[in-house]
């Protein structure tokens, strides 16, 4: 593998939980939201609102809901919105009608989510190759409503996830990946059996890995590990928000 | 702003439409492959896999669906999926009636989405970085229950987007992007006037890109592009779909 630069930097990503108490300027932040929009948008939509967060109370608000205290103590915050909005607001009350069942459809609620997600992990990369941290903040969905209402959030707009960024202070190792042929099938999709036996192994590596890791050591495998979350029903308020919200409805 | 080659690569993507005939090497699509799994992911799930084409009755068919030639005519073909159906498969049938619920979720839905969708991005930098053109593929989603069956997913495995690859036969122009202002606020969502004056400015100078580019030159602004494209209710089939495939319904 010929490596470069953008290579390096992709494969370098470790996410950072603990950052320096020192903010990014104003033309950082700028480089970095250039950098999300011009990610790949689906049919020139561009679907998605970012909301960058500098209110004190707002951040600690914030990292109350998410539970994590980078989600407060970092060098910006960044919050990735769904946003249909922007496009109804463009349109006549009459286009507004006429709009309405494909503004609802999961179709469009898909879009919203990809358009959303390729602009944040460009401007993580952004932010990796100029030596800034990175951590994605799911657990802002711990509590949706509340972020929404924090936010202002208007109808056809929703919170999907946090960014936190900063100066590492911390330099955690690489987290293990399932392996490739785990994840990347040829022509069809591959029987399971073919995976189980392959997670077998990487279960192995990874219980080493939590055994071994400088910081939070303790005794997991992959798969133990995701039994235990998704035998939790957690967010299952979510659904009805985004309903709420007008996404996701036909 | 410091530029930087991660900067470079991901300010400089435009979409290729066009492909030279000559094939990837089993080498850079391993890179490629590497590079999206090392995206940063909720809680370690991986929710997502990758399948890659390279049978050309598939590749076909799939470009009849998304009416799109160089769905066929690239140097490989990779289709995002979520993927719930690996972690069920390390179950028990117990655990797996357990997991049912959250399984079903619309956060875990979310969770599938975003999961694929920044493993992509990474994908198509890691590609863009080695001097691969790419362009994301929506439109595998105009017949999504036969992409479904030629990829042979199951239940918990749904088919996002494609990602074309290959050696670029074209150089277009750099589209244009809304305003950072419409796209970028700060701690609140902002009024929809505000928003609404800065792109009047941007339809005038979209306006003079799709007049002036050097290939399919038309009249149109963003908004009369996008009213169009949402008074038009296609795709209404893909929600049913994904609720046939236990995601998104709960």
């Amino acid at each position: 593998m010929n490596n470069n630069p953008t290579l390096e930097t992709i494969l370098n990503h470790r996410s950072i939980r603990k950052f320096k108490d020192k903010r990014l300027t104003t033309d950082q932040i700028h480089t970095i939201v250039k950098a999300a929009q011009q990610a790949s948008t689906s049919s020139h939509v561009m679907a998605y609102t970012i909301i960058g967060v500098t209110d004190e109370s707002i951040k600690a608000d914030l990292a109350s809901i998410s539970g994590q205290p980078y989600v407060k103590d970092n060098g910006h915050l960044l919050i990735f919105c769904g946003d249909l909005n922007r496009i109804k607001q463009q349109a006549t009350l009459q286009e507004q009608v006429d709009m309405q069942e494909t503004l609802e459809s999961t179709e469009q609620f898909i879009v919203a989510a990809i358009d959303a997600s390729l602009a944040a992990q460009n401007a993580a990369l952004a932010a990796e190759s100029m030596g800034i941290g990175i951590c994605f903040i799911g657990s802002i969905r711990n509590n949706i409503r509340r972020v929404n209402d924090i936010l202002d959030l208007p109808d056809h707009v929703v919170p999907f996830f946090g960014l936190a960024l900063g100066y590492p202070e911390q330099q955690p190792e690489k987290k293990p990946r399932l392996p490739i042929d785990v994840v990347y099938h040829e022509n069809h999709y591959q029987g399971t059996d073919q995976q189980r036996e392959l997670i077998k192994d990487f279960d192995k590596s990874l219980a080493t890995y939590y055994e071994n890791r400088s910081k939070n050591s303790r005794t997991d495998t992959w798969t133990e590990q995701m039994i235990r979350k998704y035998s939790n029903a957690v967010r299952m308020d979510v659904s009805p928000y985004i309903k709420e919200k007008k996404f996701n409805r036909r």
